[in-house]
């Protein structure tokens, strides 16, 4: 039977790759990859370091276009969605046309692909479609979310207080929701963060987590908001592209 | 320098180590372990397995037993900070008596540190007491909120939605919070999920993730409901203890 392997392979660290993502990397036969318009060269660099380090002699690697999003369209469920279904008539073509029928394929994903990531959702949406069969599995990933508190030593939740997990898009519209004291941005590509009260939070923040790049921020937000927008205008200029996340914490006393 | 390490291992299957955590297991002198009084004898076994494998030879392991948390006492937080205060007592002993002046010591935390587990805020209240000095780090895991998801090939998050992460003992008092459609609930002694208003919510619930003796269940809370809890109280019973985790999504259509 043909294999699916969606695999989670970190934050950008190559150490953050679990034993099961090596042993799933060393068993695959072909590596499907969507490639972005604005793919950004450092990350295609980390990706075949981890290929030619993890992957089986012969292994194959596909790739293709990724569809587009139409950032313009007026509904934004609905764009993604669009997105999603083009997605799939991708990965549906890619697995018809490399992935033998007793190969196994896989999908890199970066961080872990339970966090605001689709191919879980495509991968699911193509077998549902029944015209190419496979079985697959899902290898989790150390989230950016995990590798942002280990690298400020610090804890996502408060004792006995819920942590929530929010986009940009959210933060921007709505502020810190009520009843939560411990808040995690990701998706936020308008630093967000300059734009809510800063009384009484703190942010940790974090961009490139795990490289060389790597931008550790931590203080009251007041103070430190500005200096974040300005390290993340130079780092987005000098790199081209930023991935960042960062931890709104009220101060408690 | 002498330095301390927070390893996450993972939610319990051993491939969930990372590179990352193998490579600090390996330079780990001496390895500290909190006893609990009605510790498992699988995650014993289970952690011995690791050491086994990854560690180096000659390395030590030295084990107190783990401060009690006052569970009568009538505040939550203050029980647990009084008991926080304990373990950070039992920390510093083993610190200074166990972990010579350029030798590492590890403190190994199942899953994510940053989720729920006070060891990172039990070495940081060490080092401010300023007693011992050491550098100290922290190793990101696979959280078992993580694994969850993986193993119900799930994600977390809904297009451009929150997650809330959040206690049994928070839903039992709150219900599902307002704005949220997504909630992975964690440290569910008491089956929060059979006293909420099941209607239009679906359940994802794992146990023992990643081990041989893993529970998954999913489906409409409402039918779903009474069979897992008796899942839970029959596997409670077989083994002697439950780790368990479960995301409530409330269905969109």
């Amino acid at each position: 039977m043909r294999q699916i392997i969606v695999i989670g392979i970190g934050a950008g660290d190559p150490d953050h790759l679990t034993l099961q993502a090596v042993k799933a990397i060393a068993r695959t036969d072909v590596f499907l990859i969507l490639d972005k318009s604005e793919e950004r060269q450092d990350l295609i660099r980390l990706r075949r370091q981890l290929l030619d380090e993890h992957a089986r002699p012969g292994h194959r690697l596909v790739a293709a276009p990724d569809a587009e999003r139409d950032r313009t369209a007026p509904g934004y469920r609905e764009a993604v969605d669009d997105w999603r279904h083009r997605r799939a008539d991708l990965v549906e073509r890619l697995i018809t046309e490399h992935v033998g029928p007793d190969e196994t394929g896989a999908l890199l994903v970066w961080g872990d692909p339970s966090l605001y990531d689709s191919v879980i959702a495509v991968v699911a949406e193509v077998l549902a479609r029944g015209r190419v069969t496979f079985e697959y599995e899902v290898v989790p990933g150390i989230s950016s979310v995990s590798a942002l508190a280990a690298r400020h030593r610090t804890t996502l939740t408060s004792v006995g207080r819920p942590l929530q997990i929010t986009t940009g898009r959210r933060l921007a519209a709505e502020g810190i929701p009520d009843g939560v004291d411990d808040v995690v941005v990701m998706l936020d590509g308008r630093a967000a963060f300059t734009g809510i009260d800063p009384s009484g939070l703190d942010i940790h923040y974090g961009a490139y987590l795990g490289t060389p790049d790597e931008i550790l921020v931590a203080g009251p937000l007041e103070e430190t908001a500005p200096r974040i927008a300005e390290l993340r205008r130079q780092a987005r200029a000098r790199k081209g592209w930023i991935m960042d996340t960062y931890l709104l914490r009220r101060s408690t006393d």
